[in-house]
């Protein structure tokens, strides 16, 4: 269907029980404001000159904060291939006393709560080169950093107060991002963060009313990007964000940091196949990618019901007030458009 | 307490449930791509010349979608104060055919939901001239303003299939705006939003654990920026946004469009000093508030717990993977601090 025979449609989604209001016609209105985008170029090939001022550099790595650890890269090439640092400018402090264990019981209860900011704030450095972007390392390259985002994040879980960690890449200043050269970051919480919470409800409603997981099958193969062995790659029913992609595992499983080296690999050529995409359609956009997982605590009788799974987000426009007033989102581009267009499109 | 020896906390709020980390470390990283707040000046005085193509200038009405009611302007003065007008690319569209009964009878169930996009999507003018804004309005002309979304709402809680208005305003490019011309805008939705759920089920929980209204009450009056007769402004305990301030109405009420022209006085008169201090204070940032209401067909058990109120968000950063990941944002200032700042600012 054209996007210009389409006219507004609302959709909620079976993840966080999001509404959504699809609409081509928005996407007419003219403005008389400078462009958020073109205002905020994103860095990226030609961009990326190598900046001598980058910590996040090779040769550089005395001006991160410290090391947690390294992969190694083959031998004869640079020291390193990935770095895994604590953030300069942490959220949450590794240092601080977390909370007690009776604090930790009294955050369930409702009401107005506060806790020392204990947690862990990390970033991964992708690449050491300046110039290279996640999408141009190959898959065995982008694997390497699912499987360094796995180990941290377990290590991290063996803190009995950390309750859940949050991995997520920005890209372009549009994006959040204040570093150009390639990284993404994860925060590892004392508390189970807002979103998670509803996604699990949502998802616990659904299967507790229809009998399945919100993930494990989808509607219709109109919304089907790529498909690998292992994983889904597809434009969600209720996208919020247009060109927004879900990679999602296809078999049920509840948590990212269980992958393993093969899963890694389809995992790593999926994303960089989805990356390339977006950036030949969208002209290198501003993005973000977010790992939705389970808390760690999960009562076993969640499990049925949590199904990890990968968002892409591209920042096209800027959230306004009706966004951050109603949680609802207006999204100008048909899922099943936008997923036709990104099917066909040649990534190489 | 002083911004420099304080550490991060971790917040709850008593509305919404949500999580914020408060860390000021966070302010002093540095930044290699450019700032989104600098590469996007807001309008207002001095960029807000008037301007020969805006249609929603005096005497441009013709290029305006149609109007719905005005409100008068003083003899003598332009013909209008204020219109109130349709959208001309409306998100939803108000002659889609509206859900059926069955059909919004449906929606309450979980899972995936698709519904024809029927709703109203209206902009109001708040002023004939394309210089002023809202808050170099006096009092009355902000409250003249506060009244007509009322009568608006009123009028579209008259359509069984509307379950509820959004009312917001954008102002500046980086909060979203598309137009520089002083407006706000609402629309009606065919089902309840998500944070509006969010936010009843948030403040039932509290109520039926603690027996009372999260907004009725506040801890402490370090929060407290200004307080008239109606209501209260504070830094909210949790604020997820650096200078955000919420407009309370001091006795419990659910529906901000029950609001009279006395309470309207009040508001508009608090309203217009809050947006002169976060003026001055943030030079002109961009930024949106929200009207966060009850919908309309709330059962009478909720309304002991249900009590609206006005958000200002000041838009200063940009929203990063983390908190579209996690729904939990990162405030670099803190509430108490924020709120001093504000209280101790003189706005005139
Ligand atoms: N020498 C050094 N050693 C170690 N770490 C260093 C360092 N120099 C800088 N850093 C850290 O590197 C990180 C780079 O992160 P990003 O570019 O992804 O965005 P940032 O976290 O700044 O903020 C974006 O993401 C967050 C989280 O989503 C949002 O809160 C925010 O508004 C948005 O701009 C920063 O967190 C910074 O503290
Ligand atoms: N001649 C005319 N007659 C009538 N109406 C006219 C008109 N010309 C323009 N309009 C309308 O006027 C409105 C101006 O609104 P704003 O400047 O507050 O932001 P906008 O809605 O564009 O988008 C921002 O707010 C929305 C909702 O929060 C976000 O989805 C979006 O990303 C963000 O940029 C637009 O909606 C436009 O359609």
């Amino acid at each position: 269907m054209a996007e210009a025979s389409r006219t507004s449609e609302a959709r909620r989604d079976a993840v966080f029980g999001r509404w959504v209001i699809l609409s081509p016609a928005r996407s007419r209105r003219p403005t008389d404001l400078k462009s958020h985008a073109a205002a905020n170029p994103s860095p990226g090939a030609g961009n990326c000159a190598p900046k001598p001022s980058c910590p996040f550099c090779l040769g550089r790595e005395s001006e991160c904060a410290p090391e947690i650890f390294r992969v190694p890269a083959p031998p004869d090439a640079s020291p390193w291939q990935i770095r895994v640092i604590e953030n300069l400018y942490p959220a949450l402090r590794r240092d601080a006393d977390p909370p007690a264990p009776e604090e930790q019981a009294a955050q369930v209860l409702p009401g107005e709560r506060a806790v020392l900011g204990f947690g862990f704030h990390d970033v991964v450095i992708e690449t050491p080169r300046h110039d290279v972007r996640l999408w141009d390392l190959d898959a065995d390259g982008v694997a390497d950093v699912l499987l360094a985002y796995a180990r941290r994040v377990l290590q991290l879980m063996e803190h009995p107060a950390v309750k859940y960690v949050q991995v997520f890449k920005n890209h372009g200043a549009s994006a959040g991002a204040s570093m150009a050269h390639s990284h993404s970051q994860m925060l590892g919480t004392p508390f189970v963060p807002p979103s998670v919470i509803t996604r699990l409800n949502c998802m616990k409603e659904v299967f507790e009313s229809l009998g399945k997981c919100s993930l494990c099958e989808f509607q219709s193969n109109d919304i089907l990007v790529s498909e690998t062995q292992n994983f889904s790659a597809v434009v969600p029913f209720a996208a919020s964000y247009p060109f927004e992609i879900w990679i999602i595992p296809r078999r049920h499983h509840p948590f990212f940091h269980e992958i393993d080296k093969d899963m890694a690999l389809d995992l790593g050529s999926l994303l960089r196949t989805m990356l390339q995409k977006l950036s030949k359609q969208l002209n290198e956009p501003p993005f973000n990618f977010m790992i939705h997982s389970s808390p760690f605590e999960v009562s076993s009788s969640c499990l049925p019901y949590v199904h990890w799974f990968l968002q892409i987000v591209p920042q096209l426009s800027v959230t306004g007030g009706f966004e951050i007033g109603s949680g609802c989102y207006i999204n100008p581009v048909f899922p099943e458009d936008a997923a036709k267009i990104l099917r066909e499109l040649d990534s190489s």
